[in-house]
């Protein structure tokens, strides 16, 4: 590598997510070098702060302190939690900008072939969650993938007689998408599921 | 922004760059978090690093003191400047593994249209290094664009009488690609620089 080992330690870190190619790494580091003095010191400082960085012991987001920011904020909607695989998963519902409740990072999903178990994901915490505090709703936005609906299925099992009312995020032809474009498991969900519009 | 503004403040740095999403930069960072408390320390001090970092008085190459790697690196060959545009390309050639000579970056092309001239290129810089140096052979390696084809003319005009060999990368079919799948001006060139294989 050409490049002092400060930039090459970065590069080979940030090339490791995926999406993230050795070029763009180094281009998001060369840009760092070009910033004033003042934004280096607040980007450096923003990270050293992630060395404190813990999860919220409720539902598992990225914290600061014991909660994360939607855990700890009065104002959101405490009887709803919208269960989640991933934290991308939480911040792709919150940019709709529509769901003001709060969220649980499951952590994966129940897969007998990678070894992931029920006792490998946060579903004990789920669980405890509903008995402390009064949740009324839960919305489990997991994936549409097999493991995803077993999961999801697993959950409203265990969900059962804790006194909520259990949600799935529905299926569909994807809006803008066409129905000779949707695979067939995506169609055939949609036939299932048809939507009343009109002589109800 | 739900998560922590630390993650936030990174977030919208990483993701000015090109080619990576909001998605991605929340993943590296998630990342960051996974790491053992030893690497978190290292990548701390390599990104406090950064801040040391200049550019290399002789080739423009990123540079923790005055010389980068390469132009303080007594093994390489010295009497050949490769001119590459950005870092990055720098970066490609010697992924290459065969060169083993100088670089110059001269951070952009001449563009009238982007209001860039030779003046804000490193051509100054590339000119006293030929005088100061014992360089022999400067291989210009622009993107072959049309700025690149006009910056690298303009390039061969000054070295004129400075007593080296200029080279350019030369163009043609793309190895792997197909004749008809080349654009047309790649296909001029490459008919106009026939290279003689028999009967010589």
């Amino acid at each position: 590598m050409i490049l002092p080992d400060c930039v090459a330690q970065l590069v080979r870190f940030l090339s490791k997510t995926p999406g993230v190619s050795e070029r763009t790494a180094v281009r998001a580091i060369l840009k760092f070098l070009q910033l004033r003095e003042e934004e280096k010191e607040e980007l450096l400082k923003a990270f050293a702060g992630l060395k404190r960085l813990g999860r919220c012991v409720e539902c598992g987001l990225p914290a600061e302190g014991r909660l994360c920011k939607v855990c700890a904020d009065t104002e959101r909607d405490r009887e709803t939690v919208c269960v989640v695989e991933q934290v991308e998963d939480a911040l792709s519902v919150e940019k709709l900008g529509h769901y003001n409740g709060l969220y649980h990072i499951l952590g994966g999903v129940i897969s007998p072939l990678e070894g992931v178990g029920p006792e490998d994901l946060a579903i004990d915490s789920l669980l405890r969650r509903l008995k402390e505090h009064r949740i009324k709703k839960v919305i489990l936005a997991l994936n549409p993938t097999v493991e995803g609906e077993a999961t999801a299925k697993f959950l409203a099992d265990r969900l059962k007689g804790a006194g909520v009312k259990v949600y799935r995020i529905r299926h569909g032809i994807p809006f803008g998408g066409t129905i000779d474009m949707a695979d067939e498991l995506t169609l055939k969900k949609a036939f299932e599921d048809l939507k009343l519009i009109a002589g109800g």
